[in-house]
């Protein structure tokens, strides 16, 4: 059966962020041991590294907005996604304009988890 | 020997922006049959339909200034790409910001090509 690529990304997409907003270690099943981050620059391998480097930002409070979801299958049967939009930290007044890039695959349970996962926030 | 994902994901994105600032329709080449485009949501299949869409895009001209570049491998040994940056056209004053993800594969004969490609400008 075709896989609704759409929905589940939709899906991934509402509850990552949600998550992320609300209790960043919660993200952790959402990794596996070979998942890759790249966080403006920084390169972190493994589900314990990515989610301690998601725990350790520094800021408090932060509520994502997301104004573009595109998804697409890809090769070996996953997702692409591309997520672009706002974010905003602690009191800041301003938005921080962002783009994240990820890739879902399944394991063998057919769990969908994050593989590749690229974060980077646009020049002011 | 493992393939230097970095190296060929900047050498690609170099030639890309140079192809598409100059001469959309040298783009061909970078596209298969199963190549799949999304464009600020219009969703392009093949590398025919792909590229007379890229070309038959309003403006004259166009530059492209990529601000952030990341890259990693791919579980099916491709490579993910997300790019941001801006744009400006014709002789507009003010540039667009855009995020674009890729996946290239590699065909049967070695050749890095686009297998998936998300493009979307940023909300003003």
């Amino acid at each position: 059966m075709a896989v609704d690529f759409q929905s589940i990304a939709k899906q991934f997409v509402e509850h990552y962020y949600a998550t992320f907003d609300s209790n960043r270690t919660g993200l952790l099943p959402l990794y596996r041991e070979n998942s890759m981050l790249t966080f403006q620059d920084a390169q972190h391998l493994g589900a314990q590294s990515i989610v301690e480097k998601l725990a350790s930002l520094s800021f408090q409070k932060v509520t994502h907005k997301v104004s573009g979801l595109d998804a697409q299958p890809t090769p070996n049967g996953g997702i692409i996604i591309l997520v672009t939009g706002q974010l905003v930290v602690d009191e800041e007044e301003h938005p921080l304009t962002f783009s994240q890039a990820f890739q879902l695959c399944q394991d063998p349970n057919g769990q969908w988890f994050v593989f590749n996962d690229i974060f980077r926030l646009a020049l002011p």
